[in-house]
Parts: C-alpha cells; structure tokens; sequence
C-alpha cells in the first residue's frame, strides 16, 4: 500500500496537464493489486496454500505473472496481504454495529451474524480463515483475528453483566472465549464439510444456545441497528 | 491389527512348545507396532505432518526405520493407524460415562470434561486432531471423529430435552452441534496458543456458559459416575 501511494503523493507537488499521467498509472496500478488480492482469495479460499502458485493467482485476477510479481515478492507476500486484508475487513465490518444504541447483547447477536454471513459470502473471509489453519505453512506471522474479535467480544459482554443481563457469577472474558470458540469451530467444521454455505445456520444455533442471547436475538423492536448488509 | 492378529489364530491350532514361539514373536512385533504408534503420535502431536518422516518416528520409537517399514507401508499409513486410535480412544473413554446411571445433562458434562483431559494429556489424542486438521495433505480419508462425537450427545441431549431439563424450544441436534463447535474450537486454539495447557479449564468456561449444563455440573450428589480418570 506504501508503495502504491508514494506516487500519488509526489504527484500533488507537480501542477496542471503532468500530474495526470503518474495518477493515470498509479490508478491502474492501485485496480490491479486489488484484482490480485481479490483473484488471490478466491484461489486460496477454494485450495490449500502449498498447492497454489503465482500463476493460478495470475490466471484467476486475468493479469500476466509479471503482473503479480510487480506487486508481491511471491506467494508468501500475497498470503500475507489477503490474511492482513481479511483481519481488517473482518474486524471494520462490525465498527457498524458497535457504533449504534442498541442493547450490548442484541449488538453481540449482530457481531455473530454478519461475521456467519462473511463467511458464507466473501472469499476474502473464507480464505483468511484457510490460511489462518495453515499457517505452520507459512513463515510470516499471520494477524489472528480471533484476538481482537474477543476483545470486541469481551467489551460488549462486559456492558451485559453490568447491565445485569447476563445469568449471575457470568465471566464476561470466560463468555467471550466460549463464543470465539463456537463460531471458528462452527465455521471450520461448516467450512470443511459444506463450504460454509451453512454457517449462518450454525451461528443462529449457536445464539439460541444462549438464553441471553436468543432473547436479544428476538426483541424485533430495536431499529437503531443498521440495515443488515447482504454482502459485506 | 488384523495382520497381527492372524498368526495368533494360527498359532493355536499348534500344540505344545512348538506353538510358543510364533507367539513369542507375535508379543514382541505387538509390542513393536504399539511403541511405534505411540512414538508417532508423540511426533504427529508436536510437528506438522509433511515435515515428519518416518526416520523421526523409528528415533522417537527407538528402532530402525526397518522396523516401521515392517509394520507400515509409509509415513501415510502410520497417519492413518494413528488417526483411527483417536477415534477409537476418544469414543470408548467415553463409553464408562454413558453406562452410568447418571442424569444425562450430567453425562454431558463429563463427556466433555474427560474428552478436555484427554486433550490436555494424551498425546494421541492432540495428534488426531493435527492430523484431522491437516486431512488434506493426506491421500487416504481420515475417520471424523465429531461425527460420531455429536451423535453421542445429540443421544443425551434428546433425553434430557425429554426429562424436561432443556429450556423450551430447545433443539437437541442444534444444540449437539454447537457443543461440538465449541469444543472443537476451543481444542483448536488451545493447542495453537498453549499445547493444550489450557483445554480443561477452556471447556469449563463452556460448561458454565450453559445454565443446564452449568446447574447438572454443580450437583456433586450424583455419585453413579465412574471415578475420574485422570489420564484415559
């Protein structure tokens, strides 16, 4: 990204018809990375990292290997920018919910939903989650997102027991790492066995697991929640 | 198993002193395969499966690599032998629990306590679920030991749903997957983030996040179950 924005910046010192040009390009330049990285998650969404190669990324994005190659040192540098792009979509994409005045337990049950949703619907997603699992095959150290999915968790369940809406003696942290655990475990099993096409499914099973969950879940009144984005 | 079985049945239509040695011989290549799958579970539990060769396991055994030759075909078919001891290992420790006469949201309670214990000290048991992770850099297809899990307690779940111990509306087969979900999860990133070390109190947190799991886990009068095993 530091890369694709220097030009632009050196571009603003220049005036008139010559700055157009080095835009023009880093424009260009800016769209395919993004076809790379979205080519990329695709692929490694559907197979396993030491399988793929430079020019199964290249194939997928419509761009030639020196394409990918003028962007990414190599397969491992593209892993770590689609892994690094799903940890900030994964986590930005609940800012939405966290920002409204909804109750904190009915803003957990939105959490839940949208990420079940990115699952069964975003390469990226499914291809970080992917990469997370073979990360021995990796030698960059992966984002892991189940770290600040807790402690998004952790806040929203802390404003619950304050509020007195979880079942007295409730560890807010305990709560937290049993959700993160039921939803990765959920969207792995989903993943391998259906190619998450029924995680939405399971993560509602896993809200109405919860008493206090499955009543935030049904109070239909509460309209300061956003819509609900299909595709995130 | 079978191949060592069949010189025993053999042996026992000899009489004598002669049928002794054969079934000297089969003791010691028991012995011989035994400390083999052993060894390379302790290996499969620490490293990645593509790095493992079947040198590392001979070492570990302590034998020659001739030795494992003789009781597998290859590093795959040890993985396999491996993976199906899990699933036979992990399903029958829990066959003393459900013999019992106890409640059965009690018996929920100590399948999965003693399935966090097996995670935590059984090396076979961490090596069965690596591999399991890991199903797709090997050719032949791995036993799933969930399935046979989530069928276990969907059993229970029905029977306490039946008993009235469920709150209304619940779902048994949902509310198994979920278990399932939340220990599988909660196995994975215990034995990524700390070797397991922390599995048995992960899943307490689970325990605890259920009310009806929570309220048949506190009654200590229940004295039908089989003492816990520590190491199963």
């Amino acid at each position: 990204m530091t890369k694709d924005q220097s030009p632009s910046r050196a571009g603003t010192r220049r005036t008139g018809a010559r700055r157009q040009e080095p835009r023009l390009k880093q424009d260009r330049a800016l769209r395919t990375r993004r076809a790379i990285l979205k080519a990329a998650a695709e692929v490694f969404a559907q197979r396993d990292y030491p399988s793929v190669t430079i020019l199964d990324i290249a194939e997928q994005a419509g761009v030639t290997k020196g394409a990918v190659y003028f962007h990414f040192a190599n397969k491992e540098a593209v892993a770590v920018a689609v892994a690094e792009q799903f940890y900030t979509v994964l986590l930005s994409s609940l800012r939405p919910v966290l920002d409204t005045d909804a109750a904190p337990a009915r803003k957990v049950v939105e959490l839940l939903r949208r990420t079940a949703r990115s699952f069964r619907e975003d390469a990226l997603i499914q291809a970080g989650s992917r990469l997370q699992i073979q990360q021995w095959a990796i030698e960059s150290e992966l984002p892991t997102p189940y770290v600040g999915f807790t402690e998004i968790l952790t806040g929203l369940l802390t404003e619950c027991r304050d509020g007195g809406a979880l079942p007295d003696g409730s560890d807010p942290e305990a709560l937290a790492r049993v959700l993160r655990s039921a939803l990765f475990g959920a969207q792995h099993i989903s993943g391998v066995q259906h190619g998450w096409s029924d995680i939405v499914e399971r993560t509602e099973e896993i809200i109405q697991a919860l008493p206090f969950l499955a009543s935030a879940a049904e109070d239909r009144a509460d309209s300061s929640l956003p819509p609900a984005q299909e595709a995130i």
